[in-house]
């Protein structure tokens, strides 16, 4: 019952004061240092003087703006444009680099993690010439659009698996708008953890919400270790002190990993200001086959987690200006749960899997599971620099170093 | 920056042709090749000829119908109905069949996994007389009910655990309409992985909403290489091209995988049609102890997974007729997160853990974690052969083959 | 199909039964083993005779009451209330008891896990002055409020580590009502998963809802093979007969695990009534590295989950009176993804991350992701005995041995 009597203690306590301080209020603003109480834990309670109330009076935040914000809306019913949108793709093998110094033989759509984002409105045509040169039949799902059957995409139910060499063309109408993926829907666990995925974003017919940004985050799971063997395995040069991370010069075994994330956090601070990259020279150990660390989330051998095909600090950095409404449309492809947190703000989810939610619901932490897709806004109204990232720590690591991965910053540019 | 600077240009790119199309909306229905502009990654954007605009203005879904569908309503009171359900179950080990050629030795109620579907409607009374045939104690717990405390079946807190030959007898009334379940609540891990559990539905007594058609889909999680060792070993045998997977005859090391992937879509399609059975023989490889691929997903020898005790392709195809209001009942008993992902269609989330939802939520892909059950609705509005399966990859998969485990198809009947 | 026909079957003959039943509804009271007829997996329907009825009568519970409880509210403005709370922490090695005979050297904030719950209203100004004592950098994120850049706590992004020795003070405004959470942010997966963390509790100016009793639930996650070494491993004793749990005798080895949840549950009845602890010498067995078991939930070395820093059966007891409106404040800082349980009752989602929900959810079993917070209650309507706890039940275990890990029993007193 510890915390219980704790929470009734704090809570009489804080009642008594508050009460007793507003009947005094002129008393307590006069002199702020007069009530003072020993609490537990070495708590204090006292009134504030006149200035630092003030101070606390202007930077008090609450979500009123964000629920006063409309919701998405859906038409009934939706107009061919008349506009036929065609894209290429070719399914091919290109090198990969997850972050700087770690490559993978990847499977890419045009040469990229992930592939081009396809976006079209609602009542367009979609035509997508897709070739296959990758060693391996292949074919594309349309994750969330209501495609004719001989289009969606699925070896041997819907079309035969696209053979080496051999071209297919998908066409369907882009009939509800929304934040939807593209991947491959054969030897899926392989390909798409290879990263033969991409994003496809249908938009409205009439707009009802305007946001003054958006950002694409597509997450993805990776096995370097299987893919790219002893790649990225230089020295880590011996680094001098850092006033910012506190960071130690002594060398010694038990000091190692410690130095490893000052050495992130102090190039990820360097990502901002200089053109040399951030731990082009990072230690990436190779994994012993009993090790049962972080890198084996959910018991399979992920080692690298990114967005958009990069892991952190080599993730693009999502840039607001104060008072901006902003939009982040999310998308996850990889077999990981990934419940994403945002500093310093409150977000509202407005839509789940293309779909708008009639009351959305303001929270700080969203989870994406495998397959699912979520748009969330905020505003920008609490300047400075931020991390929007994974709360399963393991997913914000790079071969076990941390920070990696699924972390991303919010910066506020002029 | 990339997607951001692109999803701009697409967009503006849109509004431009959109907008001038709506101008010469005439001209460009005349010639459909006129207006043509080459984009990033060889998109083209041109207006579409009458015939090819009359085709996707016939076939543009909304979700309008599915949005107009009433939610679930919940009573205030409930009268009893002065009906007594009484329902005699076995706890026993039945030898059970996952997948043609897997065999495990099983943990039943009445030998079948999962145990019978128990059914009542509100108000009803019901009695369950449980003999335990298990060599080791057991008991049951009515997962989602409000029981009498000394009917919640848990030892040692409600009840003595339920020794080998003993018998217990249940009774409780069924108090609010909604999916169920029951299972083991004694050495819960081992008793409830063997498959000692099963579906409870309650019908309210009145119905607001009529579905055309239901089904249940109760999930669960295996180990056989613990349970049945070295079962389902048999050979593949070297089998022809298939014209519908593109299988060629090579049998090279480099091309066993894709084979047995091939093999498994093929014979997947054989089970629509022929009465043999899908891969009979298909290869089970045995798991090596430091194996971590997807056989070990959230870190344990998980190498089944099964909906309503079966596999896939031995999974029962959800069958349903063009224009039907279909309804899913699902459960997850196992110890894994399944993010169940319907294609070609979207539903409704009409109910969690029994619970009417007042705005049901549309989405294509909806989680289920352990000891969650949702009610979810579709409309049949796009014929074909569909997939419904779960995104956690690893869980669509027999022993790291691919596919199998949790994925349904949904075929439409004349 | 055979669950659907089953379903169908029963239902049918459900139907008949009731429509008859109503139009003879004397008869069906003056006899009750007249009407009966053998249905599949023997069951039978009957109608009740008077007395059963009547009994069923009155114990029929619907939402009914927890449906008509009004939502949360949240503020448009918050008025400072001229109150400063100074709390100081210090964070350091201590040596932390998880459950009896399993201790772990903890990283803790003032010689406890969590930390102490820090309480404030809306307005008030909160100051945390920390001093590390620990051997290595810390920090601490206000995990869901918006505090300024610099109170971020995010090495190196908003502040410079915290060496050893150093003190840092932090300083916001408590600016809206909610369950929030304080963290380490730096190395943050050793740092958290070694205990460094608590809860943060905002009250609202103005209380729309008031209840009974309040109880707070943070979930931690750790790796006590590599914490704590060998600890906890003295031998089990052999115990005698146990009247409730079925036990015996037999010592063989096919017997030992069986032994030892008998031995837990037992022991677990004993903390409701005994001063001596709950195996206090139960059996640790140490983990062979090969290890594939529920230890590894999530891939990870995790073999003990705890309740505000407790594994069961040390968990504090939710204890309530009959008709009472009890809150719980869940809050997952660990890893792992936890569906919590509740038996006997359902309760309703009234917010997530601090956040109230506009129309709260009836649910039995709410999935608390990592980094989320969850507020519910529930109306104790049931007297009894009950548990609420994972259902991924890998997190009811202590070292692969249930009950254990996150189980709380729900108890009415008078």
């Amino acid at each position: 019952m510890k915390h219980v009597w704790h929470t009734i203690a704090t809570f009489s306590a804080l009642l008594l004061l508050v009460s007793c301080s507003s009947v005094n209020q002129r008393a307590a603003i006069e002199s702020s240092h007069v009530k003072q109480q020993q609490l537990h834990d070495g708590e204090k309670v006292r009134s504030l003087a006149k200035s630092e109330k003030k101070d606390s009076s202007d930077s008090i935040l609450t979500t009123k703006k964000l629920r006063s914000l409309p919701a998405l809306s859906e038409p009934d019913s939706i107009q061919p444009t008349g506009q036929l949108r065609e894209i290429k793709l070719e399914a091919k093998i290109s090198k990969w680099e997850l972050v700087s110094g770690v490559k993978a033989d990847a499977y890419t759509f045009n040469a990229t993690v992930p592939g081009p984002l396809i976006r079209a409105k609602e009542g367009d045509m979609i035509r997508v010439i897709l070739k296959n040169s990758l060693p391996e039949e292949t074919s594309i799902h349309w994750h969330g659009l209501h495609v004719p059957n001989k289009m969606d995409g699925v070896p041997a139910f819907t079309q035969h698996a696209i053979k080496p060499g051999e071209t297919f063309t998908y066409e369907f109408v882009a009939n509800h708008a929304g934040t939807y993926m593209y991947h491959s829907h054969f030897n899926s666990i392989q390909q798409i953890d290879k990263g033969l995925y991409g994003l496809l974003i249908i938009d409205p017919q009439n707009e009802n919400l305007k946001h003054d940004r958006e950002y694409t985050f597509m997450f993805g799971g990776w096995n370097i270790a299987n893919e790219a063997g002893g790649q990225g395995k230089e020295e880590m040069p011996n680094m001098g002190d850092d006033a910012m991370t506190g960071m130690s010069n002594d060398q010694n075994v038990s000091q190692k990993k410690k130095e490893n994330i000052r050495s992130m956090m102090n190039k990820g601070l360097q990502t901002k200001s200089s053109p040399n990259h951030p731990h082009a020279q990072m230690e990436m150990p190779s994994k012993p086959s009993g090790d049962k660390t972080g890198s084996t989330v959910m018991g399979m051998d992920y080692n690298y987690w990114t967005i958009n095909g990069k892991s952190f600090p080599d993730t693009q950095p999502i840039e607001v200006k104060n008072g901006e409404l902003v939009r982040l449309r999310l998308a996850n492809i990889s077999n990981g749960v990934h419940p994403m947190h945002l500093h310093g703000h409150d977000f509202r989810v407005i839509a789940k899997d293309g779909h708008p939610l009639t009351n959305p619901q303001i929270m700080n932490t969203v989870t994406v599971n495998p397959g699912e897709t979520y748009d969330i806004d905020f505003i920008a109204d609490n300047p400075g620099e931020w991390v929007f990232h994974c709360h399963e720590l393991h997913h914000t690591t790079n071969a076990d170093i941390e920070p990696g991965g699924l972390m991303a910053l919010v910066k506020y540019v002029k």
